[in-house]
């Protein structure tokens, strides 16, 4: 398997998710800041220009990061990285889709690229200030409706949790903000799990 | 079970599932020009302040699109509304990931709710133009990876043609577009569907 990536970037999750699974696979660079997205060579391995995406040695690509880190979780069933009732699975999924389709774009998407969310570069800081007040509202919805213990989950690890991961991580390595209890202690326990610590350390990123 | 929708919202992709399992449901209106997804009786419901929303009866909730297709079509496997295989079923989440995720929000919203995506009211006819030039991108990379026959998988009618049902419906008849072949006559058999008439007629809304 290979995973096309940027550093620090949200495809960091599934960099976790592949070392949590500890089955080979390579990394391939994607540099977002150079516009590689956007060139040939990517497009042909997503005409969508989006990291991450997972090339999974079957000479087929998957894309979108709830359906890598939930195809991952399905196809390594031993890793137990998924709840295996169809309702555990439902709640997985709904995480995944609330931190990739409205946390990631609402929050930090208006926070590290402004120019997505308006037109005009004199507006970029209050792109920058919406962003931090979405962030701080989407956190106090996960922390009121806190379902697990440490994890997410009240059946423990999954992937889910390394989607919150990322955005907490932007939080507060980016963004200087401050974590509702429950994700302050998400984090902790995130940073202390030895495979977040070699994805991060592979990607040149601070623990 | 009980959907909560607003007329032409997103939300008709679920109703139109609905309809296709042919199973008891109420629906249930939230004004969302009214401002009612964010008021506290909706907000008991979904704090995330969205519809689609799926009381399924047993006290619990279910919200976002992708999650609420999938659960339905899993949880009701005679209905045949997604592929069996972990294969195929990865490639329905991902296109329904894709419409929801991407197409949804910055080719539709840029459109419909041009204050999402720019501060000032001047500039909303360019957030129109930019949304209706990312509808066409996307449709464009649909339309080049089409991999299905009449629907969006070669294995035939499934959710994910619920989603992009609710994209093609939009761009024509409120944008004015023009899709290309394989998605017209997409929206062309979706439109001749039973279960899509009947969500349709119930909304309000024209075939």
């Amino acid at each position: 398997m290979k995973l096309y990536y940027s550093p620090g970037a949200c495809s960091m999750g599934i960099h976790i998710i592949l070392e949590e699974l500890g089955k080979p696979y390579e990394l391939s660079l994607v540099a977002l800041k150079d516009g590689a997205q956007h060139k040939p060579d990517f497009l042909a391995v997503n005409p969508k220009s989006k990291v991450p995406a997972l090339d999974r040695g079957d000479g087929k690509v998957l894309t979108e990061f709830p359906v890598i880190a939930w195809w991952l979780a399905k196809a390594n069933p031993a890793a137990a990285l998924i709840p295996a009732d169809l309702e555990g699975e439902a709640r997985c999924l709904e995480l995944l889709d609330y931190v990739c389709g409205t946390i990631h774009p609402q929050a930090f998407t208006r926070q590290f690229r402004p120019g997505n969310y308006t037109l005009r570069e004199e507006d970029f800081p209050k792109s920058v200030e919406l962003g931090k007040a979405n962030a701080d509202k989407y956190f106090a919805t996960l922390e009121k409706g806190w379902a697990g213990g440490t994890y997410l989950l009240p059946s423990g690890y999954s992937v889910a949790d390394a989607a919150l991961f990322f955005v907490e991580y932007w939080a507060t390595r980016r963004s200087g903000l401050t974590l509702p209890p429950h994700l302050a202690a998400h984090l902790a326990a995130m940073l202390a799990r030895p495979a977040v610590q070699r994805a991060l350390t592979q990607e040149g990123l601070a623990l």
